[in-house]
């Protein structure tokens, strides 16, 4: 245990005060990890789209100030009662989902969809006791997804902690807490494509490129990715994407472009845009008599999926994912040593990296385009 | 070879003249079967709702005169030219869909959707020429579904003839030529249940009893048994059926009934009606991260799938069959077997059975919804 276990932390953590306002970098009370809790000390963050649309608020019940933050490597500092697995000194991975370990789908083979600690983006409490540990001269501030990793430490409930292995740099394998593994899992556990497949990708922001980088280490003989702006396709080669397939280019409907390109259609599709249409598109494009579909992209509540009944009787698949199929604590690990022994390359996805200091920054890459992920340097 | 191989067979069949008419039991001329082609002896034959749908033929293009008639057990004549895998003598079952063994769904692991033999229900020739092997004073008569078993004597393409066990009842195993198999694969070759599992089966035709069969067969611990028809209930429990769910018992959709039921979900639904809204419902029932739905039925044209897609990114799975995901000549010798090691029980969906001179009362059974399988003696 550190000289701090059970006693209150006061560190920087970069504030949201109002939806859609730059972040303040403020010191900050953490409170000590309570039961089936852990406190960690975060080295490296990273901005992912769920924390900006969170933060920007549009539509939704603003839960304000708040502490965004989900991708992150750290450190345990202590941890709280009941604790086994967790030590400090521990290298993990923080989830904005978790994995119970009791629950019917924790149990189940299948599923990571953990009944006690799936994620929920309108909490900012921690699920033990209903409040925060954050606070500001007395004064609460808010978590987001059981996580909050713009702080320098942070409390967070044991099921939403993965150990990894201690050797692994954490300023590369942060990014594996969220968006990469989705798009990696959604195509290595999900759509699984044999070795010298065809597969189509929709969407080429980090998630979709990391669909694609599971399709390149599946050994797939065509990377279709498909974007509707066209400065994604420069970038997407190191990922693997041999064609580039943009809808605005053809003026019929882009499943039927890559039916034709591939003569009946791509052996895998991976969805990775939030729109409805590039869903159906994805489904759609697939071949008849093995095709399958994986929708990863999260839509508009009032979207509807349509398709003919006859699609799926011609003996296509459609199949959805979340954070790829994996088990945080149970299947991360695993991830992480897939990076190390070189088959994962993920230095590609890192494109920008800042001092905590300038975390706005990080906010403006993002809102730009012109990021993939990029690194938020805790020491900073 | 018999000594009629090479000849013209002069024989007894049932013509269909005219859409919705009485069957005509006529003598014809059966050519004899060309390269690829075998002749074979139909003993058996069963009726299933395909024939009367294009024996009705409303709003189709009407094929007329045709011979109708594609469930059968039968025994090879003569063969053609090219065939090796069969000889006289040899028992088999026709099927209307084929396995050419060489293109890309006969050599993938996946589908049984063979390019050259898939079901085409408006051809009625040989797709080696182009001629109908069946005449009456040299006037053509039609063939259907390129089995046409209603007819002592059937030309049928030798990828569309599964070589069974010849001690197999034919009679009995007749049945395995369509439905029967049709929903015993969906069960067990596609949703595949694991055993203790909860299934769900909508429609209790005799698709939907063979679903509920391969259900028993798989050891699910609840089979719920979902029809429109009360009537349909009793019957089904001979089939493995626990529990009777009425969509009209309900003034809220059923996949919301079966949801409450379970707690959550079954483990695995089959559709087996054609109806785009149990399709749908077939799909919402099914528990998330790791439910799988099954289409079976084959819907209305203009009929659309409809859901919203956060039911799919909650890891539910929706796929569609065609003939149970069975390789006709790899798989159905196999389905045999399990009738003859008595894991598959045949006799419970064979409720009638007439002789050859009285085939339009299996019409009449089963527009009156009486039978589940009507055999057809030939030697009656
Ligand atoms: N299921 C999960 O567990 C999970 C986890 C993380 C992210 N996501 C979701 O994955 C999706 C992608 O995330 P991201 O961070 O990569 O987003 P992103 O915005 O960086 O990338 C999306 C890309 O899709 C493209 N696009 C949009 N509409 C398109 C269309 N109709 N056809 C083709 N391309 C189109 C955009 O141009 C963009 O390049 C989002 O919906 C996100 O919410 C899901
Ligand atoms: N995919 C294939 O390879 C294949 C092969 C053979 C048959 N089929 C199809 O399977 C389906 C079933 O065939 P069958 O011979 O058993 O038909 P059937 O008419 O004997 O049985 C259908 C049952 O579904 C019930 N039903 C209809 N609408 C319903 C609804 N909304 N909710 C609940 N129950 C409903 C009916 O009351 C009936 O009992 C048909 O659509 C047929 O075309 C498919
Ligand atoms: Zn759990
Ligand atoms: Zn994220
Ligand atoms: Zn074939
Ligand atoms: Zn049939």
């Amino acid at each position: 245990m550190s000289s701090m276990a059970g006693k209150v932390i006061k560190c920087k953590a970069a504030v949201a005060w109002e939806a859609g306002k730059p972040l303040v970098i403020e010191e900050v009370e953490v409170a000590p990890p309570q039961k089936m809790e852990v406190r960690l000390k975060i080295l490296y963050t990273a901005l992912c789209h769920t924390d900006v649309y969170f933060w920007e608020a549009k539509g939704q019940t603003p839960v304000f100030p708040r502490i965004f933050g989900h991708e992150a490597g750290g450190i345990v500092e202590s941890v709280g009662e009941g604790v086994t697995e967790l030590a400090p000194g521990d290298h993990v991975l923080p989830v904005f989902t978790g994995e119970c370990k009791e629950c019917a789908h924790c149990k189940s083979e299948e599923s990571n969809m953990c009944d006690l600690l799936r994620i929920n983006t309108d909490r900012g409490v921690m699920i033990g006791d209903g409040q925060s540990r954050f606070s500001i001269n007395g004064k609460p501030i808010y978590h987001f997804v059981g996580t909050s990793t713009f702080s320098e430490y942070t409390v967070i409930h044991v099921g939403c902690v993965a150990k990894i292995n201690p050797s692994a740099p954490l300023d590369k394998v942060c990014v594996l807490s969220c968006g990469i593994s989705t798009g990696l899992g959604a195509t290595l556990n999900v759509a699984k494509p044999p070795k010298g497949s065809t597969v189509a990708v929709f969407g080429l922001g980090a998630v979709g490129l990391a669909a694609c980088e599971g399709a390149r280490i599946a050994g797939a003989s065509k990377i279709f990715g498909i974007d509707l702006n066209p400065n994604r396709f420069e970038e997407a080669k190191k990922f693997g994407v041999t064609d580039f397939v943009n809808p605005k280019d053809y003026d019929k409907p882009v499943q039927e472009v890559l039916v034709e390109m591939t003569k009946g259609g791509v052996d895998r599709a991976v969805e990775c845009t939030g729109n409805v249409n590039a869903m159906i598109s994805a489904f759609e494009c697939v071949h008849d008599g093995w095709g399958v579909a994986v929708l990863v992209g999260v839509p508009n509540k009032d979207a509807e999926f349509k398709t003919k009944p006859m699609n799926f009787l011609n003996e296509r698949t459609l199949k959805g994912t979340f954070f790829g199929n994996y088990k945080p604590r149970t299947d991360l690990p695993s991830v992480v040593e897939k990076y190390m022994n070189k088959e994962l390359e993920l230095e590609k996805f890192i494109t920008h990296s800042v001092p905590f200091s300038e975390i706005n920054k990080a906010f403006d890459y993002m809102l730009k385009g012109e990021s993939i992920r990029c690194i938020i340097r805790m020491d900073g």
